[in-house]
C-alpha cells in the first residue's frame, strides 16, 4: 500500500515547511549553496538511478527502475503509484499545496535508447564513469570519481545511457524538492509527475493512460523534463517541437537484376526513376516544390521574428562544424527554416556501390523520406500532398510489391509506405503561463531564458499533449553535446546541478 | 620437353589424315553420327576438366588446369606450351596445315567466376552433377549420371562452375578436331589457340603476353570461343561488344550524419542532391542528356538496319519475364537499344533505408554508374563528357574526401572516381572473314547464324582485341540461360554436341 503509506509522509513533510510561497530573491544563491554541499549525495542518487538497466525492452530492469522512482517520491511526501499499462508502467506522483490555485504535471521518461555495449568505451552503459572532460576532447576517465569524490568540478561529466536521456532531470527535480524543503520553501503549485517507461519506444502507453487515469493527469500546464539546452548552454524553454511523417518510396524495375550489358538502356533503370523523381520535390534553392507543402504556413509577426533573433544561434561555427559551405537555403536562419515543414532524404538503396557495385539494372530502388512537420502542416495531410505530387508526376502508385498484371500495365510504379505520422505541437509563446515561465527563470538566472519557438526534432508525446489539451513546453537541463541516442551518452555536471536552480525557480514562480 | 614430343605427334596426325580441303556437304550430318557414338568420351573429357578447380586466385589448380589443357593439345598433335606471365599461364597450341594460306587464333579462357559453394544446390562447384534438365524448371539429378550413361538427352545439363564459361567450347573444340580426324578431313586453316587463366580477373596478362609471344599470337582472324547463344538458341555470330565505363559520383553533405529534425531544410541534403544531378543526365524518354553522348554514332545502313532486325528476338517475351510495361526508350527494338551507348544507375547509397532508416540528414550518398560504350564513344571521351556535364551543373569535382577549405568553399562537392575503362568492339560484318564465318556455319547449318552486330555486355579481351589489330568476333556454342557468373553455373547437353559441328564448320571453312 505505497499511497497510504505516503500520505502520513506527506503530513509530516508539509507540517515541517514554512509557508514562504513567493520566489526568493536569492534564490539562485542559496541553491547553489546548497547544491555545493549535497553534490556527493546527488551523484550517488544519479549513479544508483542509473546502474538500473532501462531499456524499453527489458521488462524486469524497467520495473525495477519505476519501483526506486515511485519510493524517491513517496520519501520526499509524495502520493505515489505505480500505474499499470498495456506496456511499460508509468510511475505517477502528487503533491497537493493547501491554497495553491495552479496544478503543474511534469512529465519525464525513464527508459533509455537501446544500447551495443561494444560501441561504448567504457565495460557498461549501466555502469557510470566519471570523466575529467569531455571524452571527444581526450578527457580522461577519473578511477572511483563517482565513489570517492566529495565534490565535482563543473566540467566533469558521468558517461551512461540515459545520464542525459532521461534520468538526470528527475534526480535535479528531487533535489530541487530537497533544498526547498531545507530552506523552509513551500512549493507555490500544486505537483503532478508521470514518468513514462517507453519514450524511446514511441510511447505507445501514454495516450490510452488518459481515458483510464485521467483524474491524476489533470492539470494548468505540462513542463516536459526532456531533451538538451539550447547549444550556447543558457537555460532554455522550448514552446513546440515539429512533428515528423516517415514516407518510404520504393519504384520497381525489372522483376530481378538484370546485366547492364545486355539490357543497359532497353530495360528501365529504378534508380534512375527514383533520382528523377526525387528531383520534382525540391528546386535546386531547396525550396519544396510538392503542391501546397508551404500552406498554412503564414509569415511571422514582428514579435515572433524578434524571438527567433534573439536565440543566439551561431551559424558560423555550426557550418564549420558540419563542414558545409553554406544552408541549404540561403537567407533563411535555422530558427527560420525550423518554422518550416522540412523534407529531407533520409537514405538511398538500389543495390551495391563500391567494391560491391555490379553491372546490373537493379530491380529496385529506395528513397526513405521524413517530413518534419509544423503545427500548421498535419502529418496526414502532407502524407496527401506527397502522394498527390507523386501521382501528378505520372506514377502509378501501389501499397504492396506490384503483381504481374500491374507491371504490364504501368511503366513508372512506385510503392508508398508512409508511416509514424506525429504532429508538430506549439504552445504560444504569448500565453500567461509561457510569459510567467520564461520571467520565473529571467527571474533566477538575471537574464531571459533562450525560447525556441520550434525546436526542430519530434517528440514521441505530442499525442499526449494533444490529448491533454492543456499548454505545455519543454523545460530542458541537460548539455548539448550529450551524445543523446548514440554511444557515449553523458551528462556535464554543472548543467546537472544548475537544472536543481532551475526546477527550484518554476516550483517557487 | 612437351614441346619437343608433340612434334613427333604432329608428323604422324599430319601423315594419316586424307587432304580433304573443302567443306564436305554431309558435314553436319557425320559429325552428328560421330559424336553420338562418342557422348560418352566427351562428357568425361568435360568432366575430367570441369574437376580441376579454375578460380584465378587459386594458383596452383590454376596451373593443373594449364597443364593439362597443354597435353590434351599435344595429344592432337599441336605444338602445345605453357607462356609464363606476370599472372596465371597462358596456354598456347599451334598446328600447321601445310599449303593453308589462312591462319586462325581461337581464343578461350579457362579460368572461371569464383564460387560460393553454400549457393550451390550441389556438394561442390568442381564436382559436376547431371540433371534431366533444368533446375529451375524442377530438373532432378541424375544420380552417377556422369559415369554410368552412355549417350545423354540434349535436354541433360551438368551443372558446375565453368561448364558453360568457358571449359565446353575447349572440350568442343577438341572434339571436332577428333572427328575431322576420324572422317579424314584436314583443316583448312593453321590453327593457334590462347588459353587465358585469368579473364573472370580482367584478362591482365593478356596485353603484356603480345609483345612478349609476338609471333606466335600472330594472325589473320581471332575467334573468341565463349559467351552464351542467341536466347533463341540459333548459332550465333557477334561481331562486336559494347566497352564499359564504370564511374561512381559520391556527393558530400555535412562531415557526419545530422538529425534531422535539428537541422532538416537546413543542412544541405546530399541525397537529395546527387538525385538532383542524376536527373539532369537522362530524360523521362530515357535519351541520355549529357552533351555529346551520342556523338560519333552515325545512323546505321540499310544493311546494317536489317542485320539488326534479323536478329530473332522476342520483346514480348523479354517484357514478361522481366515485368515491365515496356522498353526504357519506347520505339527503341533490343538490338538498336544496343548500338548506343548507355548510362545505367547500377546502384545507389546513402545512410539507410527500410527498417534500419534513422531521422538523420546523411553525410554523403553515391551513385554507382556504368557507361556502356560502342565503338563510336570512347571510353575516355566518355568519362570527359560526364565529368564536364557535371561541372556544367555548378558541382565542384574533386577526386579525394574534400578537406575542410574544400567544403568550406563549394556547396555542391562531388567526388568522382571513373574505373574500369574498357572500350568497344566491333568487326565489320561486311569484311570477306566476317561474310565466310556467316556462310560456312549457313552451309552446315541450312540457314544463316543469328549475327549481332554489337552484343550489349564487355568483353575484357577487347584492349586484346585492339592490341592484336586483326579481326575478332565470336563464336559462342552454350546455352543462354546458363546461369553464366552465378550459382548454378551449367550447360545444356544439346548445345554442347552441337558446337562440334560449329567448330568443324569453322575449321573447314
Amino acid at each position: 500500500m505505497p499511497a497510504r503509506r505516503s500520505f502520513s509522509i506527506i503530513a509530516c513533510v508539509l507540517a515541517s515547511w514554512q509557508l514562504v510561497r513567493s520566489q526568493p530573491a536569492d534564490l539562485r544563491t542559496k541553491v547553489d549553496q546548497w547544491v555545493q554541499a549535497n553534490q556527493r549525495a546527488l551523484v550517488s542518487s544519479l549513479v544508483d538511478l542509473l546502474s538500473i538497466p532501462n531499456v524499453a525492452a527489458d521488462r524486469e530492469n524497467i520495473r525495477r527502475n519505476a519501483m526506486l522512482l515511485r519510493d524517491q517520491l513517496a520519501a520526499r511526501g509524495f502520493t505515489a503509484e505505480i500505474l499499470e499499462t498495456a506496456g511499460n508502467p508509468l510511475v505517477f506522483g502528487e503533491f497537493h499545496v493547501p491554497g495553491a490555485t495552479r496544478t503543474i504535471l511534469f512529465y519525464e521518461h525513464y527508459d533509455g535508447q537501446p544500447v551495443n555495449p561494444r560501441d561504448w568505451r567504457q565495460p557498461s552503459p549501466f555502469t557510470p564513469i566519471l570523466r575529467d572532460g569531455r571524452m571527444e576532447d581526450g578527457a580522461k576517465e577519473i578511477p572511483n570519481g563517482l565513489t570517492t569524490l566529495r565534490t565535482f568540478d563543473p566540467e566533469m561529466r558521468i558517461y551512461a545511457r540515459s545520464a542525459s536521456d532521461d534520468k538526470s532531470p528527475f534526480i535535479a527535480f528531487c533535489a530541487a524538492l530537497d533544498v526547498m524543503k531545507a530552506l523552509g520553501i513551500r512549493p507555490t503549485s500544486n505537483i503532478k509527475l508521470i514518468l513514462d517507461g517507453e519514450e524511446e519506444a514511441g510511447s505507445p502507453s501514454l495516450v490510452p493512460a488518459i481515458s483510464k487515469y485521467r483524474d491524476r493527469l489533470s492539470a494548468d500546464v505540462m513542463y516536459i523534463l526532456d531533451g538538451p539546452l539550447h547549444p550556447s548552454g543558457q537555460p532554455t524553454v522550448v514552446f513546440g517541437a515539429r512533428g515528423n511523417l516517415a514516407i518510404e518510396l520504393t519504384v520497381y524495375g525489372p522483376k530481378f537484376a538484370l546485366h547492364s550489358g545486355h539490357y543497359g538502356n532497353w530495360a528501365p533503370n529504378p534508380a534512375m526513376r527514383l533520382a528523377q523523381l526525387l528531383a520534382t520535390m525540391k528546386d535546386e534553392q531547396g525550396r519544396v516544390t510538392i503542391e501546397g507543402f508551404y500552406t498554412g504556413v503564414t509569415p511571422l509577426t514582428a514579435e515572433e521574428q524578434a524571438m527567433l533573433r534573439a536565440v543566439p544561434d551561431d551559424p558560423t561555427s555550426l557550418t564549420k562544424l558540419f563542414g558545409i559551405a553554406s544552408p541549404e537555403r540561403e537567407g533563411l536562419s535555422l530558427q527560420e527554416a525550423l518554422q518550416l515543414p522540412s523534407l529531407n532524404v533520409r537514405g538511398l538503396s538500389s543495390a551495391f556501390v563500391g567494391a560491391d557495385a555490379r553491372t546490373i539494372i537493379p530491380d529496385k530502388a529506395i528513397a526513405a523520406i521524413d517530413v518534419r512537420l509544423v503545427k500548421e502542416t498535419p502529418a496526414d495531410r502532407m502524407a496527401r500532398l506527397v502522394r498527390d505530387h507523386i501521382s501528378r508526376q505520372g506514377w502509378h502508385i501501389v501499397d504492396r510489391e506490384p503483381d504481374d498484371a500491374t507491371r504490364a500495365k504501368f511503366s513508372k510504379i512506385v510503392r508508398i509506405a508512409a508511416r509514424g505520422g506525429t504532429n508538430a505541437y506549439r504552445t504560444s509563446p504569448l500565453l500567461p503561463i509561457s510569459k510567467q515561465t520564461v520571467s520565473a527563470l529571467a527571474g533566477v538566472f538575471g537574464q531571459p531564458p533562450v525560447q525556441i519557438r520550434t525546436s526542430g526534432g519530434t517528440v514521441p508525446i505530442t499525442p499526449f499533449i494533444e490529448a491533454l489539451g492543456f499548454p505545455a513546453m519543454s523545460l530542458p537541463i541537460v548539455n548539448f553535446d550529450n551524445n543523446q541516442h548514440g554511444e557515449n551518452e553523458n551528462l556535464r555536471l554543472g548543467h546537472f546541478f544548475r537544472g536543481v536552480t532551475t526546477f527550484a525557480a518554476i516550483l517557487t514562480m
